[in-house]
């Protein structure tokens, strides 16, 4: 049963307990006070650490190589259900590499950018010289293309945890693209990492002037070196494996280059070409999710994360009978342009089996397909085996049973 | 020299170099790709670590007790000067106690929250009682009444590191003490920490059924031990003090309770008690700041900080000329209430000694004050000695010298 005004009263049930009811629990408010921690050591006090009681990690993404491995291919996953609101601590970043998963180690002092090609002043800066340009810090989520839920996954961070979420701060990319005078008929760069094998990736000249950013700075401090130490290009909203790490040269070209990283940006099919790139309008509900357990019937709220490549999020709806009807979320604060915006929905389970989705429709008025949908777009039959090509932005269920455990609904 | 559109040309005179002029530069960046970092170990990939090359660290505020001493007074302050971006890293976010360094070592899982006193249900929650309500995330500063500039001060972190800004996660104080019933002629709440000394507050009823959160998240993951694990009271905008970290207790209550916490805040004179509790509009410049160096004439970014306790930022001016003419700085992002802004301002210095300023005016139009203002306020003389009582929000003056070298103006 839902309610848009519920019955406040029904978050009690089963939850906080009347004092008079519940002497053994106001006895432990009254009692002792706990043991002292070791993070009262001085080099604690210095640079804090989180509780020895909160264990959450990122862990390899299901079918990728552990990081035991240290195969080429290594994804790690963010703690998704574990997350309070739309911003992942850096140290849960999700970090995915296709050039293995080993951390160059650079000094920033020696670390200089390029920016060269078809310019009319070649420039090399020093991290130095970046800090003087104008900055901008922005809210910005990156997501693997692979980022890709399967029937196998048992957890959300399995099925939706390589994305995350950041406040990323930097130069804006066309501030040094006008430093260094960009000539006519440049219509790509070419942004190289300084990977032992290589990243590159070729964006075009538009979303470069546009909105992407040489960011230094990520959530209050320096880029983690996970996270491309100490310069990484920001192109909001496409696919992860543009935002080249550890950036050392930007190339003005007049075409696309063809590069290490091109395991299948271009795509002769142009069903496939049109969802290419950019991340399409997606959401997927974090609590409850797999893995998780309700206690028992009554008021729950029911919270997830929305985002688009294309821009800021204007809406989440929310079903609770497997996507027959469907009612409006709350939006969580500012709805940011590509970054993750959390939503709620207050929800009252009467502790029968149920199916819950969400599903976000963005400032364009895109809405999030569901399986069925793409399916029909390739025009393939809807069977367990049907898997996505591309970016996979479909509606994803949970399965609640009647003892409250969270089941991935595509099982 | 200022100017609203400045030559961008300007931020390359000893900035970034032309290619063909420095073909060493240009050589590092074609040159052997660098070392293999110890980030790749199998830890660091479940939850990583900052770069070994990055040191910015907390340090104890000036005039109190060493983290070594673990003294009851007890100020460790943020290193502002290296912050990118408005929000501060949990493990650099300022810890402030007047209850030693001492952190409690507390298991959720046994942590209890009670409300009681004039209620009509007295309650106590579990942490996951209390997960199971709508939750929101604020960002919100906060800052230590002590966060006093003075004169002997060498850089920002000593003169205005006790404040930090943190996305703050968790349910709204409203919403429990509506679950509880508020009786008739409950006109406080006094809220209680889980220390040996045991931190306690009185807060009006107004304020509690406002805008206080019961927070179990900060910046994407929980609390902090060090900022109050597994849940602290944030009350925005005022003294740091309020914020009551191992919240335990809640007690509704018909009068103000005088408790250990009142070292100050129950003032006779009305001229104090007009300034205390809420934290005045504020800002400060933390690039140039205290210990830094220009390291040539040309274009650089003032940038710094603003907030106020009333709301959110509506302006801030910057003066070069130590507050004799003033221009608008840009703000970056949106001036979420009670939280630091970031504020930006392009500048081209001349190589000439100067005095750099920074005022903020917030939503309500109240403007940040000059010392000057303050001590004619309290009708005494503006010597050297002229300590401000209760928050101080006064202007801060950074002198640069010919040499580019920044010292603190009130010295």
């Amino acid at each position: 049963m839902n309610s848009k005004k519920p019955n406040r009263r029904g978050f009690l049930k089963g939850g906080a307990a009347i004092v008079g009811a519940a002497a053994g629990a106001a006895q432990s408010v009254r009692g002792q006070a706990p043991a002292i921690a070791a993070y009262s050591k001085k080099e604690l006090i210095g640079y804090g650490e989180r509780s020895h009681f909160v264990t959450s990690l990122r862990e390899p993404a299901p079918g990728r190589p552990s990081p035991d491995a240290f195969g080429l291919v290594f994804h790690v996953a963010t703690p998704l259900q574990d997350q309070t609101g739309f911003i992942t601590p850096s140290s849960l970043h999700y970090t995915a590499t296709h050039r293995g998963a080993f951390v160059p180690d650079i000094d920033p002092k020696e670390h200089r950018l390029m920016i060269h090609g078809m310019v009319d002043r070649p420039l090399v800066f020093t991290m130095d010289d970046l800090k003087r340009f104008p900055s901008v810090t922005r809210f910005h989520f990156i997501e693997c293309a692979g980022n890709n839920a399967r029937a196998s996954h048992k957890t959300v961070q399995q099925s939706h945890g390589l994305t995350s979420t950041a406040a990323w701060t930097g130069v804006p990319l066309s501030t040094l693209l006008k430093e260094a005078g960009v000539q006519s008929g440049a219509v790509w760069i070419v942004a190289e990492g300084a990977e032992e094998v290589k990243g590159a990736s070729s964006i075009p000249m538009t979303k470069a002037m546009d909105d992407c950013l040489v960011c230094y700075g990520m959530n209050g401090e320096p880029v983690r070196p996970q996270q491309g130490f100490p310069l990484r290009l920001m192109v909001p909203g496409y696919e992860g494996i543009f935002q080249v790490k550890y950036l050392r040269r930007i190339k003005v070209v007049d075409r696309y280059y063809w590069t290490y990283n091109d395991y299948g940006h271009r795509k002769t099919d142009p069903r496939e070409v049109a969802l290419g790139n950019q991340i399409g309008p997606k959401s997927v509900i974090t609590f409850p999710s797999g893995g998780q357990k309700l206690t028992s019937p009554g008021m729950y709220e029911i919270s997830g994360l929305a985002w688009s490549g294309a821009g800021a999020i204007r809406g989440v709806d929310v079903s609770t009978d497997g996507g027959k009807t469907w009612k409006a979320a709350v939006l969580k604060g500012v709805a940011y342009k590509m970054a993750h915006t959390q939503f709620g929905y207050e929800w009252n389970w009467d502790g029968k089996e149920c199916e819950l989705m969400s599903r976000c429709t963005d400032e364009w008025g895109t809405v999030q397909p569901t399986l069925a949908q793409i399916a029909k777009y390739w025009n393939e039959p809807l069977t367990k085996d049907f898997r996505v090509r591309g970016n996979n932005n479909a509606v994803h269920p949970w399965k609640i049973a009647s003892d409250g455990s969270v089941t991935n609904g595509l099982a």
